[in-house]
């Protein structure tokens, strides 16, 4: 493997400016291969009116070709072997079953829009026909479909560095309908990134498309962001990773001159609350559960559950006592990169010193800062003291979670109440407890994205009715996912033909129904023709 | 009739503060019956606090119970009767005929949202069974559908005082689905308002829902906008009028430690392109249509068209000198407030002497001020004059529009380029020009979001099928509607619920679909239970 480190604008290698910069293996903090040159503000504009300039034909691509497109970017990942899990290993530290894993999830899902794509199955065409005898005035024939708003920036994010970067889910949501996308790679995995870049790149030219319906740049976010965010061809995008970065994107683009949408996942606690029946008869199993999914790959998930609300009662001790066992079993684990483990260390060292906090438990072993490792740790405070101060309901990225203990369901609800917006909120139950749970869950549906029943919010399901995505601050627009076939509606937008004949239609709207797709005509569904 | 001038907090009617203010007849500029109170920052607070609690209960009543809320609603409308058509006639200004057909457009609107509320068509249901067995993990059992928002503040527009006012379109489209709704009445008439909130307000009490469903604040919208917009409990904001107004709200809802959506429509240009074979074969009848189109209602509709881009050809005299004579004939009108008309007459003054244009028709009547007239301007440029004039591009609200001609269809593509994002866009062309036209179409589809085709923007139909709504700045937001049965779309989210028992799912989701709807089941639609 040799990498070149330059952006890829266009179908073509560009050069870039100032600062060159390496990766840092977390592994052991050593320098890996690759000098990367940050982009510069022409190379940015150069992709984006490339973009632009790609857009319309890509827009009247046929679905079979972006289908192509999309299965042609996941063939060139999986051939790229133990090249590209390797690169990604070095430059995140995670292990390689993961990586494999996260690998699979990403080539899924790009199937999964492949196969969309071809199904032509997004458009929701809807039909009304002319009725020119209608009084007091004429009926026009008015049809609606969905098509695609045009170029698409997307933030490589730093947890996922297969399946929510270069090739993730953001940028298979956006070409599915036909978006070119311009990706700001993260700065910790530019090599993993590059390696991405130029299959996605390969597959354009090999599928026929115009090289400008990919780009991707190289560079830290605070120098690229802005130019991405704030050029006049940039339609949307989309962003994964912390509150104060996701809020920056959301500012710039609500204050250009002509606002654009910011679909940022900004990350949550995920609160999990246990009701009695649970903690009395599960409490080790619970608590084994917890503890491995807030520990879980360091705890670098946005559904990692930071906050766990139980009330006082029979179990809770030996909750607790499994819990302790549990984290301090955890060994310090390698986090994503320098800065991730920095951040975590510096807060879970001020947290553990924390007045309203006690420590419930703690990885045992020593950390290894050479190989950038975050040590595991559970504190436990109560409602009150939790209500009391704010800044214990700010998430922590990292194996870290906070057992909330409440003297009654009132209190559980009033800790609740204070959150915020969630991607999701979990219960753990019996059948005596869920019986009476629906107020419950009817105020977790109120904060939270998705609701889960005696289950962990880590592992987030590919399919129709996934749901990540939550109100301010979990993401900054609740009515919208960036997991699952629901995403690639944040890059559509309807557009009504009145009075067309049926060649200036677009083919989802001609009477003949070439997509042959599903239709609203007149108000019933259908697959049939027009007469 | 006798106007009591508080403002209506769920249900119950409120003293206000200061200033007290009267609304004026633009008919003889004469001051109404009824002192009108603005209503104070306690008073908001009161109204978003009421919708906050009511919020549980709405969003739990089933369809029926809202689909009655809202035909209690239009038939309180139609009680009112010749009560409401002359206060609306007096505070507006608008003929009769053109208010009760804009009556009829506004109980159409909540029967057609009633309907939608009984069928329960809007959930987008998504279920995704369990497969214990899936390797290598097991798929869990989720499900996704809408639900309410919660609290939507609407502001009522001058245009429509009763179509997209207190009972309008934002109103009926946050109800159906369960989201209480604050309006903020349009202080230009406050009256109409009244008794249209007074007709809600009872419509609430009728059916058993919670008062706080509905509340009405009079005022000035600088005054008590903020309070509105700022509001921890309003989820969303639905607005319509201009842009410097709608921009406002939008960066006040963006700059909110939490932001929320504001689904703003701003107006537009419309433009309309005229193709060699109309011009050729239809000048006189097409300058007649568009001339009407432009100056009905005084031209005070967000539909209006307000450029005409012809081309340098056979039949452009003949047209040109149709649309002089139909202007002559329109007689100067009388427009919605005193404001309304000092801006147009200030802008339609200016422009008649700006440098780059000449005058086509105007009125020939002279405009009486008592009766807050508006005359009739239509204005000629060259392409290249318009592109080199920017501020020619400027909505004028009112009877005013112009036409600008281009060497060639190239410059017609560069003024088209320049417009910015519509609410619609029209061709008129013959078969031969149509035929032709696939470029042009795609361009205008880009710009709005309704192209049509030899047929005036004017007249919006209330459909599955209309998108009522472009990019930025006819509309804050794309990809949704303000009018047509998607406008709901705008104050719905989606959560899903995993491995969630029967009880604890919302009926939409349940195994035995009791609400009898379409669902998508393991990625086919279906009606059918589940077993």
């Amino acid at each position: 493997m040799s990498l070149h480190g330059q952006s890829l604008i266009a179908g073509r290698r560009s050069a870039g400016g100032q600062p060159v910069f390496q990766a840092v293996s977390p592994l052991d903090s050593t320098t890996l291969e690759g000098n990367f040159a940050t982009a510069t503000e022409a190379e940015v504009n150069e992709a984006l009116e490339a973009a632009k300039a790609a857009f319309p034909a890509f827009r009247d691509a046929d679905g079979e070709t972006r289908a192509l497109f999309l299965e042609a970017i996941a063939d060139g990942i999986m051939e790229l072997g133990t090249t590209l899990i390797d690169r990604a290993r070095l430059e995140s530290g995670l292990p390689v079953p993961r990586l494999e894993g996260e690998r699979g999830r990403t080539v899924n899902q790009l199937r999964m829009f492949a196969k969309i794509a071809r199904e032509n199955s997004w458009y929701d065409a809807r039909i009304e026909t002319a009725q020119p005898d209608r009084q007091p005035i004429p009926k026009p024939d008015l049809r609606r479909a969905m098509q695609p708003i045009g170029p698409v920036v997307v933030f490589g994010a730093s947890n996922f560095p297969l399946a929510f970067s270069v090739a993730g889910g953001d940028t298979a949501s956006a070409l599915v309908t036909g978006n070119p996308v311009v990706v700001k790679a993260h700065e910790a995995h530019p090599g993993t990134s590059e390696l991405v870049g130029e299959v996605i790149a390969a597959a354009a030219a090999k599928t026929g498309l115009p090289a400008g319906v990919f780009s991707m740049v190289q560079g830290n976010g605070r120098t690229v962001g802005p130019w991405l965010a704030k050029h006049p061809a940039t339609r949307a995008i989309g962003f994964t990773g912390s509150l104060a970065a996701g809020r920056a994107l959301f500012d710039a683009a609500a204050s250009r001159p002509d606002p654009i949408p910011v679909f940022a996942e900004m990350g949550s606690l995920n609160p999990i609350v246990l009701l009695p029946g649970t903690l009395k008869s599960r409490p080790a199993e619970t608590a084994a559960l917890l503890a491995t999914s807030a520990t879980a790959g360091a705890g670098q998930f946005c559904t990692k559950p930071g906050i766990i609300i139980a009330t006082e009662g029979e179990g809770l001790d030996a909750f607790r006592t499994a819990l302790s066992s549990a984290f301090a079993a955890v060994p310090p684990t390698t986090m994503l990169h320098a800065g991730i483990a920095a951040t975590y260390c510096k807060s879970s060292r001020k947290l553990a010193e924390h007045a309203a906090l006690t420590i419930v438990g703690r990885s045992s072993a020593e950390a290894d800062t050479t190989a950038t490792q975050g040590s595991a740790l559970m504190v436990e405070t109560t409602a009150e003291k939790f209500l009391a101060h704010p800044e214990l309901a700010h998430e922590v990225f990292g194996p870290f979670s906070t057992l909330v203990v409440a003297k009654s369901a009132d209190e559980v609800t009033d800790v609740l109440s204070t959150l915020g917006g969630q991607l999701t909120a979990s219960i753990f139950g019996n059948d005596a407890d869920l019986a009476s749970s629906a107020p419950l869950v009817s105020q977790l549906s109120e904060i939270a994205g998705r609701v889960i029943i005696n289950g962990v919010p880590t592992g987030v399901e590919v399919n129709t009715s996934m749901q990540h995505g939550g109100p301010w601050p979990a993401s900054s627009d609740a009515r919208f996912t960036s997991v699952g076939t629901a995403a690639l509606e944040r890059f559509v937008r309807p557009v009504s033909y009145q009075g067309a004949p049926q060649t200036l239609l677009p083919p989802a709207l001609r009477d003949c129904n070439p997509l042959q797709i599903d239709r609203l005509v007149n108000g019933v569904h259908t697959r049939e023709s027009i007469q």
